[in-house]
């Protein structure tokens, strides 16, 4: 037994106090670095690199002995590193935008997760994650008021004739009172992404249990599902050309469709308490998410009444009037973009954002349409828009 | 609008279809390979590598074009790879027992997890992870029959002075009758290891689903939270010498029990629906787990009428003799080793664990020893340990 056990407190001598990947249970025995960087909040428990400064700049931090070349891959640039007489290779990137950024290590021509961050579902792998460290970072910070909790939740589909898993975030208090019914936000993550993003990269969970506590936004229950769409592979484009016909294709999100509604719907209905009635009922989602939004809250629109999209297109008039129902049913319409995705004129399959909601406002609908300021397409833009949009619901 | 929705698009044609973390829901279009190779069942969606084959063999593949050397570094043993005219590393491992472990790949010299698998908390890091699929596997498969839920729960810890997490194991109809209260464990991971270990990597809630649906266990509910222990800095040996005085030291699992007597129990005794007396607590643990328990309930027999050790000590005639309330009070002891921990005689600062074991079933202590065949101190042996002791709580 003294063999092992000494393997084992010898593993305890090196095991860290808690911090975790939540990302938001920092180290407080994290010091700030001499020239200004700082470890990253969601690194792993005691791990120094990465490290970001007031700039936004990510410094990362590797030992590789032997290897040739190591590159730090982030935001579609890379950077060489450079090696000391350790073996040790350190570097920088230029300035990130605020907020949560995807990055690789590139060793020797090999893209892998860095050792030292946690890892976070996206661009279809999981990967290293950095948080640039944002000045409105208070409003999804993790503090000590009545949290809600997040639930994994798995249950067999019948549409899919498979077991799924989703999360489900219920608001503070949901084990409390247990007469208490409480309104859905069906919320959906992009493509590439999966259904840990909204809480992982997105923080979900404290963004509602911050407007909650400061009573800005009703409780209410969020579902996150995996609504991942594959084309079918005969039609997918060989790589480098583009897709035939139109695009999206015609029914592709009808997978996804049937699974909400004929699955997932039903049995959140079933075995959480729900106002299980359309007033009751939202649906969101980013990018590829918000684009489902778009297609299953057109073709329904008796099933909600409230529909979020973010950086994920927008409704027209054209949409509506092939939708009366919607006009009719429908009690709010929110968009919303980073400034940086609204730089270039945005003319695409759904038209300018901002022009089709404003042509829905005045049309009689109930639209709301934000900009999450110097962000782009990545999760800073979609959490401002969760926490824009939460407030606006079931009232 | 173009540039964006073509960007994300092509993403999306990427995108995998569900596959999940919880290494339990594999991906039905994965085809076995010609020399009986097979994709990992805790491979990342859609990726093809790392693969095992029926010997328990691991086949790992990376591309690294310019690298000089890639190994494959699993239970303790570098392996190296091969590399390919197009700058692919492939190479075997030795065969590996039935179960999980940890791995990593060695890039010219830089430590990184596999692009290839899910990542793990484990050795004190986020790293890989491999299934070398088991005999008996199927007691902790992902099957379609009512399932509990596995819930992150945060909370302010008053012991501590700052915000915890831990996870919530509430059985298969939790939600449905209000009125039920329902015993509880509280099971620690592991030195090195954190809360999420017994869910991700020990299936404790597919363990659980199962027992419970086959009528070999009562529906209880368990609490995971995070017992990692650090040795005060000045305390810490220096590398490569013994600590000095006994080992542990005395006093090393107060921090952990303080925090689960003054603030994790009574928490969990308000928040859910539990019966709140020491004949429905029971405390079990792995390793360092297993080590926390033998001195949390020697030391609070009051509070805990149950008990487990997965590889980690035993309790012997002695302690008893010293917590005479212990013998009194705790109707079960069971206590588990992986065989091939047992290869060499096991005489440490507890004593032989099967002997121990059987002393205290002669003084008329109920106890219970299990060996688990042809594994060593992994996950495996957890999850049998697991699936052993839960049918014998609270009976």
């Amino acid at each position: 037994m003294k063999k092992t056990n000494c393997l084992l407190l010898l593993m305890l001598i090196c095991s860290m106090a808690i911090a975790q990947s939540a990302g938001n249970i920092s180290d407080p025995n994290k010091q700030p670095v001499s020239d200004g960087y700082k470890p990253s909040s969601v690194n792993q428990p005691g791990k120094e690199y990465p490290q970001v400064n007031a700039e936004g700049r990510v410094r990362v931090q590797i030992s590789a002995p032997e290897a040739l070349k190591v590159q730090l891959d982030i935001g579609a640039v890379k950077y060489d590193l450079v090696k000391d007489e350790n073996g040790v290779w350190t570097g920088e990137s230029a300035p990130q935008d605020e907020g949560f950024h995807y990055y690789q290590l590139n060793i020797d021509g090999a893209s892998v997760p860095d050792p030292g961050s946690l890892y976070f579902y996206g661009a279809s792998r999981w990967g290293s994650g950095i948080e640039i460290p944002a000045t409105d970072q208070d409003f999804y910070a993790l503090k000590n008021l009545p949290h809600g909790q997040v639930r994994e939740h798995t249950y067999f589909s019948k549409v899919n004739n498979s077991m799924r898993r989703c999360f489900i975030y219920t608001p503070p208090g949901y084990d409390q009172d247990l007469q208490k019914r409480y309104p859905v936000l069906y919320l959906q993550h992009g493509g590439g992404e999966d259904e840990t993003g909204w809480s992982c990269q997105g923080h979900a969970n404290l963004i509602m249990d911050n407007l909650i506590a400061e009573g800005k936004s009703l409780p209410f229950i969020i579902v996150m599902d995996n609504g991942t769409w594959r084309m079918p592979e005969q039609a997918r484009p060989r790589q480098g050309e583009r897709p035939a016909g139109p695009w999206p294709p015609e029914g592709w999100a009808d997978g996804f469709m049937n699974t909400l509604l004929k699955d997932i719907i039903p049995m959140i209905d079933a075995e959480y308490r729900t106002l299980a009635d359309p007033q009751h009922r939202a649906m969101a989602g980013l990018s590829m998410g918000g684009m489902q939004t778009r297609v299953i809250t057109l073709a329904h629109p008796e099933m909600f009444s409230h529909v979020g999209m973010f950086s994920g297109g927008s409704i027209s008039m054209e949409d509506v009037d092939k939708s009366p129902a919607f006009k009719e049913k429908v009690k709010l319409v929110f968009i919303s973009y980073g400034s940086r995705e609204l730089e270039n004129p945005r003319r695409g399959p759904w038209g300018d954002p901002a022009e089709n909601t404003q042509k829905l406002k005045e049309a009689g609908m109930n639209t709301h349409f934000y900009v999450s300021p110097k962000t782009a397409h990545e999760w800073q833009s979609w959490r401002r828009g969760l926490y824009q949009f939460a407030p606006l619901l079931f009232k």
